[in-house]
């Protein structure tokens, strides 16, 4: 396995603390680091420097005393830890770069880490999107896999599309005042352009989950000269015109997902389906997807509480869709 | 991994050559047999060793030439390899003893082994059923996983189960003028005990099957003090007061779910659905299901042609149950 060679950076306490204590103070001299932390002066130094290489903006000397003028806006483990959320945020495998998050967590997700436990890279050397294809991973795009154990019927698992494309949805909304859309099943759109995609992978028997990998990527500060080579595609940078902190909408996101997560682990998937539908960008057009079992044209119409896309056909009958490609053709007059 | 240590037994093309002419005259020389396999004299001697100790019955010797007096009824490759067989039968991993032919079934298909690789042992150290519950593998039974890449939407998984127990059933009826009965989802009875049960475990996005693996665990030969462990179960040898043939039991079996399986894959499930609601005990009985969603108690009334049983409730609504523990608790009167 390749990847085996690329060594993760995983949480170090030390350094959540350091950057904790420079974050909070004006001004701090190394002895107080040291105290604080419970490390030598000397070994202050080393971390300084560590964190300057790292792209941490820290002022001043040992002297003189710190201060901390800026960071790199990177997800290192320390800018993303949640020690207080019941199951994301606590376990990260940090890669600078990597074969594909997927791949790693389902490894992982084998071994039985806890639930939870996040792959993220900056950069994705063979990232991949449904079925197989690939997913362009250009530098400036937040990537990761989520392993989750959901005690949810396998013919649920739909939901955790929704309510993923969901929660990114909601955190572009919220923090960046654009106008998100759901595209059923998986994609998070801006305009008709697609700024996020969701994939998930999953090992079970027929009435059992083993284990969900829930896997994200989002076009944040993306530039325009990669968006240009994917159809269909835009960033958040390129529709704000100004880059945005990957960190704060990482936080927001993960925040969103622990909680909806939680909800929908406990059976409660209603209102997650309600905000889908309200974002929704696919629900009212026409629409033409592609199954394993053949092509589908119509109108869809509505999603059922199992995350599948109800679809009028011409006879006015009604088609539940599973899963599959779906491509929005125009919209239609009124809603059915 | 343990297994690692066992290794299996392959095909071996000699093997087979040598066994089909020892099974094809009634006199054969050592020399014969050295120039119709193109081996030498002194390795003819070799395998005829081999052979005996693995339990075949030789009888004779080079100059007074060999004669076949009996096969040890053992699931060697060379007993069930079925050339002419499009899927099933044509990779076989044999082992005298293994700690589950799931597990190894699952890390080949991860290898992408071809389809319709076979594991077979006979004995499993830690047999599994499902939900992870301990699958007893006593001496005499047969144990064996075949890797599949069904084309189906995930959604029609459950049918697989449907066609293997009815392959099983067919098979035991056709053999032995017994009577056995399918029991939704995924076991064989005879009268109301278990003779057969089946596993399927899967790997998926919910848009394509990445590979399924399905296990078959059939109470052949099982002895009485066996069985007498296992609640609610009986073997072949128990019910007919004689031992079978497992070779005969297994490539019936084989045979079956290679022309089914077929049907399946080209969506052609009408035919498997009638079959094994002709042989369903579940059918028309009051049910008690137990599922990851709750309990359901119901009279079984049909299943759907995705395999879910439909089950009527106390309000006569109709229930579409997918998956779960199915208990029998008395026959109905009448169909519904």
């Amino acid at each position: 396995m390749p990847y085996h060679r690329i060594r993760p950076l995983l949480f170090s306490p030390v350094k959540f603390k350091i950057l904790q204590k420079l974050k909070k103070e004006i001004v701090v001299s190394g002895e107080e680091i040291a105290k604080s932390v419970k490390i030598s002066r000397s070994g202050v130094w080393k971390w300084i420097k560590a964190l300057r290489k790292e792209g941490y903006v820290i002022k001043g000397s040992t002297k003189k005393g710190y201060f901390f003028a800026g960071s790199p806006d990177r997800l290192f483990p320390e800018e993303i830890y949640k020690p207080k959320m019941r199951r994301f945020g606590k376990n990260i495998y940090f890669f600078k770069k990597v074969s594909s998050t997927m791949d790693i967590a389902k490894e992982l997700a084998q071994k039985k880490v806890p639930e939870g436990t996040i792959v993220i890279a900056e950069k994705q050397l063979s990232g991949r999107g449904r079925l197989g294809r690939e997913w362009v991973s250009p530098p400036g795009g937040i990537y990761f896999s989520v392993i989750l154990y959901p005690k949810i019927p396998l013919m649920d698992v739909p939901l955790i599309n929704l309510m993923a494309s969901t929660v990114v949805a909601e955190s572009i909304k919220e923090l960046y005042k654009l106008k998100p859309r759901t595209k059923w099943p998986n994609d998070v759109l801006i305009g008709e352009k697609k700024v996020c995609g969701i994939l998930i992978e999953l090992a079970c028997e027929p009435d059992r989950i083993k284990w969900v990998v829930l896997g994200i990527g989002i076009n944040a500060n993306t530039d325009r000269r990669f968006i240009n080579k994917i159809e269909n595609s835009t960033s958040i940078k390129l529709e704000l015109k100004k880059k945005i902190s990957v960190v704060e909408l990482f936080n927001s996101v993960l925040e969103k997902l622990n909680r909806e997560y939680r909800q929908l682990n406990h059976g409660r998937f209603r209102k997650i389906l309600s905000k889908w539908k309200n974002l929704s960008s696919t629900l009212k057009k026409r629409v033409k997807i592609i199954t394993p079992e053949g092509e589908i044209k119509g109108t869809a119409i509505d999603v059922s509480t199992r995350g599948a896309l109800l679809v009028k056909l011409k006879d006015n009958k009604i088609k539940e869709v599973y899963a599959g490609d779906c491509i929005h053709l125009k919209k239609v007059g009124r809603a059915y």
